[in-house]
């Protein structure tokens, strides 16, 4: 079919396109000769227009959905839906899937053949037909399917920081998906699209609107809009939360104050939480940002983050909603290191939360750093369930025009040791709940979503998109296993093609690490926009928005000592964690300038001293995007032409990019260690100077 | 192929789908069974691919391209790129093309039945290709071909109020299309496809920058991303021009003054035109706005427009650029009449401009109102080159939830006559030059295209873009002429639908002018963001600014007094003119209100007093949305489905506020007639308290 735009990206890892292998398609199309899917209810009709798309795509033909059973036949539905279902003696596997599993076997029924898709919900089913089309997409083998899968996490959340003008803070794919103009009565079919992308892995909730919230999300007016988003997710099992504005009783309630512990206000939001579940009755709840960054809180008041949190939580309690509080605190007026504040502020209220309220703590203790260590706070507050937050949008990563794929960031924090009981006490063990007996458990990431004709600006960024699903629903996924099947769905299964992509994507992070903060350099981007380098930057109106504050560079060497001869920030980490960090002999190097002000003449496990390991690892960072790129150019024949292009220019920005960041820090922090740059590495083809006089007026995702 | 969306509108009117009537299906796949298209200038190469591309998508085979002459051919090239189309006998019809038309006939040519799409340039040869793709995509005959066409203005322009952080003042199709940040490596498919779709309407110039200007994008660093963007354009006979800041010699050039007549202020354009010139070889020239709305211009140093404007033409014209200069200012602190300032500051301005400035002219005297008079300064400047200005976006006309068909306001326009040198001196006749021998000429539309996947959010949205191009090649064009060959080439062809949706279109303006202002009303709409009726307005601070300065609605009528007898603004047209307008006997009902303040009691021709012909008016525009709506939902089995739900849902959107503006207005107006709305019409079914109350604060389109 011609077209203008060939592979726009839109579909993202749900093309269905004909199974290009021909032992294979006719595999498929003998196993598949009909459907049969008793049931009306949205997420059933949700499963069954997923299989015929996908069914009529994959296999080349039109499926039929039958009334009876028949051999060669796809039998999906619970036990309450479809007697067939209920028939099979699948109540052991359906014990284990629980509410949102599915089990998916090849069995014989009647002397039938046949592949039952079966759950104890109906959303069960719609996940389990998503895994089976995924098997085929990735053309795997489906003759002796015995699956049993369910999720590992219980909210596995995108959290949008969408403002209500649709700019999007930290959006680099365009503007926010959310027309709330034309909201309620114009459904954009992105809308449904979104949803389905999101069900296809495993995202159970979506908070629609900005951690830096506008009260006017919650009038009437507002509330009937987003109202409307909810109908179109709920047959696709998502549901939707607010960011609630800890002001809001006095912006939009005409109260003199939005004190925790005042009746009025409690009252006001009781009243208000009521009116939004009569609006949407499954509303999932709230995630606050408060008291940080100059958002409003209940400090403001005297108050703790608990009693915060809990008024929300008594609201919601009655509706089964929950709140999902933000540790993301760093004060104003605190000269204490910025790292500690949040485990400061939140260990001792550990055992004070209500039993519908989650912390949200980001995966490291800064902000979404290229790299960090886990966030202390995992491991220190087993009476209080917590969820982690990624950022799926590349605020540090080098916005939309960077290939890095972040399983693997993901993954290197999901199995840190936190020891909280000892060895294996894993920050995923944390997470699923099986380490301190936690009911409310959850994963979110901060989207990277826009609305770009492929969602998330670079083609690649539909894969950290799809990785926090995967991993949501089971952390045990490997980074290898996530880019396999993602790379077979989004661009093809030819083994050359997969395997390279694959290759690219495991390789990406760390070449990023190493061309942007190699050794554990942090917070070293541009003011304010975070577009580039800026390590000389000192201007900002706090000390700890300075790059300065957080190298601290100097003759003798670079980074930040949070020893006990420092900040003494490692205290809180279990003393297993503490040592090994500590201790400049045993500290990880990728760790070693987050914890120690190091000489720039100590000698690195490589043999070279600190400063010319520092060179090594920005020239690896270049030379590892110069390699992805050959290794991109090398597929031009098996991949589309409009996405080979993309990407291939997007490679060129960040390469271009790269040197950039190589040479900006490089020269910079030459002033300080006045050692040469080995004369066997490419010469940076600019001044300093040269790059400190780079401005970006319009850098995007400033949220304006 | 199974998609996830069917058919979400991004092909515009080039969808190349296989045409469904088998014997014109037939007929084309005998009429053309190989292509000569030798040749490879970069717009040979892009008709080529636009052939190919068409060709494949309606004949539903690969045409080859061939090197030799064969039967059943189309021959395409010009004399120089081509032997063959050299040796055809066309150089009478060539001669008529000019520089940019094209010629196409069925021939004979050694023995072989050909179709020779031949041209004087190779621009000239795409348009040709173009518009024999248009012939097939509207299904006509092709069998004996025998086309000559010219344009007949030579400036056809787009114009985008685009800000550099994208959001777009007055845009509600999302945001901009330039992503001015990944500019200049990374090259959206969008601006490809966006040059097409112009090129295949004629749209031969591109204004990229808001009229309300900001300095940067003439900064070195923007000027290579504007660079990029016009290599894009240029294979498709796309200028690009820019919006120019007047005092962008102080903000960015660090001067003190950007006095017109300073010689300092004149050499830094000069340089910076010349700049522009290194980047950019063909670059078109700059649009401005220039002392209008706090806009900087020569008044600021007590120069006129000419003084200004003649700045800029003399640091282009070596370059062959020119200068469109607006003609849309009024005064911040005159009390004048608004309607009469644009044609006192520039009437007596006629002749002092040099050659290469135009003088650019909103189509009325007000500022893109459902309906105006067309501007008195057409047919007032003889000596002057004038260019007309629409509005594609839909600033007043319902935003992009409403379906409003505009070639009939566009016609309106063109048709009416100026009496400059007696009868049949229309718009059209000043526009094309032939009136006043004028050889710049021009047309340009404010774009109402944004990065919706569909480019215009609403789909009949992509009507106006595409009129504004066929009416500016030729505006002998008909509406209905227009909308048939839109509709056929956008939701295709079948009679019943093609019917249905001619008369949608051709109805929809007068509905829009029924239900929002009828009578002559103008200017009542939301403040600041105009969004929805608000008649009632009078905070804003300025006067003119405010819907009561124009309705002027009190105890004995309504409507604004521009006789002689008010502000005499009438004066400004030709006294035939000006005579009909000014007796309210002869002035025609749907201008009544433009010029007379009319009593509640007058009798209108259909025997209804005026209040009793508000209501009807009122009353029809809202039915006339219901008719609309049961007319598209006859369509249902005709139309793809996913733009048969998005225009039922957009129509369902423009009932409402049909219903919104009719009660508001009516409501209000009623406080000063007094009198009833007649009982056989259906109750507003709010008050108009309620209707006082609405606050839009996050309307699209403010351009913040």
């Amino acid at each position: 079919m011609p077209s203008a735009k060939a592979d726009d990206g839109y579909r993202l890892w749900l093309r269905y396109e004909l199974v290009n292998n021909s032992t294979l398609l006719s595999n498929y199309r003998n196993a598949v000769t009909s459907v049969y899917l008793p049931g009306t209810s949205p997420s059933l009709l949700a499963a069954k227009d997923e299989l015929q798309m996908g069914l009529e795509g994959l296999l080349g033909k039109k499926v039929s959905f039958q009334n009876t059973l028949a051999n060669a036949q796809l039998v999906v539905g619970t036990p309450a839906s479809s007697s067939q279902i209920a028939a099979l003696p699948l109540s052991n596997q359906l014990s284990k899937a629980g509410d949102e599993g599915f089990v998916i076997v090849s069995t014989t029924r009647s002397q039938k053949k046949i592949i039952a898709i079966a759950a104890n919900t109906d959303i069960g089913v719609l996940y389990g037909v998503f895994h089976f089309l995924r098997l085929m997409q990735t053309q795997q083998n489906i003759q002796h399917l015995a699956v049993t899968s369910a999720p590992k996490t219980k909210y596995r959340l995108i959290d949008h920081w969408d403002n209500l003008n649709r700019t999007v803070e930290r959006g680099y794919a365009g503007f926010s998906i959310w027309n709330w103009h034309t909201l309620p009565r114009y459904i954009d079919q992105r809308y449904i699209d979104y949803a389905r992308a999101n069900a296809s892995i495993g995202i159970n909730g979506v908070v629609v609107t900005n951690v830096n919230a506008n009260a006017l999300i919650l009038t009437k007016e507002y509330l009937e809009k987003v109202a409307a988003l909810a109908n179109v997710f709920r047959p696709y099992g998502i549901k939707i939360y607010l960011t609630g504005r800890f002001s809001a009783p006095i912006e939009i309630g005409k109260l003199k104050t939005a004190d925790p512990l005042n009746a009025e206000v409690r009252q006001w939001w009781k009243n208000k939480i009521d009116e939004i579940y009569t609006n949407i009755p499954d509303f999932g709840g709230f995630l606050i940002k408060a008291n940080s960054e100059g958002q409003p809180g209940p400090q403001d008041y005297k108050r703790t983050h608990a009693d915060g949190a809990n008024m929300f939580a008594e609201a919601l309690a009655p509706h089964k909603g929950i709140v999902m509080w933000r540790a993301f605190v760093y004060s104003n007026e605190s000269p204490e290191d910025r790292l500690k504040q949040a485990y400061a502020e939140f260990k001792p209220l550990d055992g004070k939360f209500n039993n519908n309220v989650a912390i949200q703590v980001k995966n490291g203790p800064l902000d979404f750093q290229p790299r960090e260590p886990f966030s202390p706070l995992f491991g220190a507050m087993p009476k209080t369930p917590l969820f982690i937050e990624y950022q799926l949008t590349q605020e540090y990563l080098g916005f939309s025009t960077h290939l890095v794929f972040m399983a693997p960031l993901f993954k290197e924090v999901l199995n840190a040791d936190t020891y909280e009981k000892g060895k294996g006490s894993t920050v995923a063990k944390v997470l699923d709940g099986s380490l301190d007996g936690q009911a409310l458990t959850g994963m979110a990431g901060v989207a990277n979503i826009g609305n770009d004709i492929n969602w998330t600006g670079h083609p690649f960024g539909q894969a950290n998109w799809y990785t926090l699903g995967r991993l949501a629903w089971d952390h045990q996924l490997s980074s290898a296993q996530i880019a396999n099947e993602w790379v077979r769905q989004t661009f093809g299964n030819s083994k050359p093609l997969v395997d390279t992509v694959e290759k690219m994507m495991l390789s990406s992070r760390e070449a990023m690490v190493n061309y942007m903060t190699p050794l554990g350099l942090h917070h070293i981007m541009g003011y304010g926009h975070h577009y580039g380098p800026a390590p000389w930057f000192d201007k900002a109106s706090r000390a700890d928005w300075n790059p300065v504050y957080f190298h601290k560079a100097d003759s003798i060497g670079i980074g930040f000592d949070r020893t006990a001869n420092g900040t003494n920030y490692l205290s809180q980490y279990a003393p297993e964690v503490r040592k090994q960090f500590e201790d400049i002999n045993t500290c990880p190097e990728e760790y070693l300038l987050w914890f120690h002000h190091v000489s720039w003449k100590h000698t690195m496990k490589s043999g070279r001293n600190l400063w010319e390991e520092l060179c090594y690892r920005y020239y690896a960072g270049v030379d590892s995007v110069r390699v992805m790129q050959k290794e991109w150019n090398s597929l031009e024949k098996l991949v589309d032409k409009q996405r080979f292009n993309q990407v291939k220019m997007l490679l060129a920005v960040q390469e271009k990019e790269a040197v950039w960041w190589r040479n900006s820090c490089l020269l910079y922090f030459q002033t300080f260690s006045k050692m040469p740059i080995p004369p066997s590495y490419e010469k940076p083809d600019q001044t300093l100077e040269y790059y400190k006089n780079l401005n970006f007026p319009f850098a995007p995702g400033n949220g304006r």
